[in-house]
């Protein structure tokens, strides 16, 4: 019983499950479980067989990826509102990718096998999840076309860019949301080129203090770093 | 009457629609069509809001993406049997690449806003759909794992062994599908970068003859390479 109301309540937290009536809710309850989980605990690691779909509900996750020569990168790194390996949970494939929490994290997991029969039974549940499926879909291409378009200066620029709330204030003030080796890999550089990164950004007026960083020139930023232009939609 | 039976008729071909019973196929059909395209046609530009649902059914597309500066790169390249742009037609966003023929083409396309409507009222289109978005999702990740655990010379390698069918057979032969430009594009570097990774296979016996490969090592360029181990189920 413990271990099934508070999945329950937690499910009316996740976005995507607004839409669902009460009976559906109280069935997801019955597969979920929330896991508290302290720093740099493994979630699960690549090529295992997916056990559950996750909802990270409060904290910090990294995916990241290894090839046998033990070479590693951060793929993503995920903040409270994500939902993460869903296509791998729904076709039963094994994880591309392994997860580690970065500090304390409240994750929420639907075990695997019940939400797939599940699925099968009340395809409003589906539905519920194809949207969040679509866009981490667009976020993975949005990262390719970061990853082969720009310089490592223009995404550090446009990743900046992408914390500014508003725009059109000036100086903007951001706070990075992690530290900078993860920032290293989630743009796909090492720590020196990150560090020459900001170097050459402060001529373009982004000042750095700690992780406090100041644009004071928003539109010149935009103009060299050349942010995507197509908006997303929000969760 | 002409745009819709072949439509139909195409439907059968499509894997992913061969679970559908004749209703829904005969309904999906209606909102279907057939376009035959020459080479270099473009399809749709980034941006844009989607149109249609695309599969492709001979021929091939170059998926690519653009920033303001001008500066363009392949994302990826399509086979027969591809559907594309599905995220951005499930959650009507724009979408975020633009599509053009190589060669010669076969398009199904299946009308964005109709199709929308008919997956809230027969879910089993949805569950046919997310099984083929899920396993985009998982391609678009393997690319970024590619792009930031592989340097040049490795990407090639496993992008070679990826079209040997028989890794047992000495020496493989393989034919790459599509041209050294669009390859280079593929791979995300530039066409010199990829001449100098393919003499650097040469050591590894990898030949090359025109747009024939001969790896007469596959173990050798295996353990040069670290391809993924993680297999994918066909669509």
């Amino acid at each position: 019983m413990d271990a099934i109301w508070p999945a329950s309540s937690a499910l009316r937290e996740v976005a995507i499950f607004r839409s669902l009536d009460v009976r559906l809710l109280t069935r997801l309850g019955t597969i979920g479980e929330i896991a508290v989980l302290a720093p740099r605990t493994e979630l699960f690691r690549q090529g295992e067989t997916p056990a559950a779909l996750h909802f990270l509900l409060h904290g910090q996750v990294i995916l990241s990826g290894s090839v046998p020569d033990g070479t590693q990168a951060v793929i993503e790194v995920l903040t409270p509102g994500a939902c993460f390996v869903v296509a791998s949970v729904l076709i039963d494939r094994p994880y591309l990718v392994s997860a580690t929490t970065v500090a304390a994290a409240r994750i929420l997991k639907l075990e695997a096998a019940a939400l797939r029969a599940m699925i099968r039974s009340d395809p409003e549940i589906a539905l519920a999840l194809v949207g969040t499926l679509a866009r981490n879909y667009r976020s993975m291409t949005r990262q390719i076309r970061d990853l082969k378009l720009r310089t490592t200066t223009q995404r550090l620029g446009c990743y900046l860019l992408s914390l500014i709330a508003d725009r059109t204030l000036a100086p903007a003030r951001v706070r990075l949301p992690f530290h900078k080796a993860l920032l290293a890999g989630r743009l796909g550089c090492r720590q020196d080129s990150l560090s020459r990164a900001f170097a050459a950004l402060r001529e373009l007026g982004v000042e750095t203090r700690g992780s406090t960083i100041i644009v004071h020139d928003v539109a010149r930023l935009e103009a060299y770093a050349t942010p995507d232009e197509i908006a997303e939609e929000a969760a």
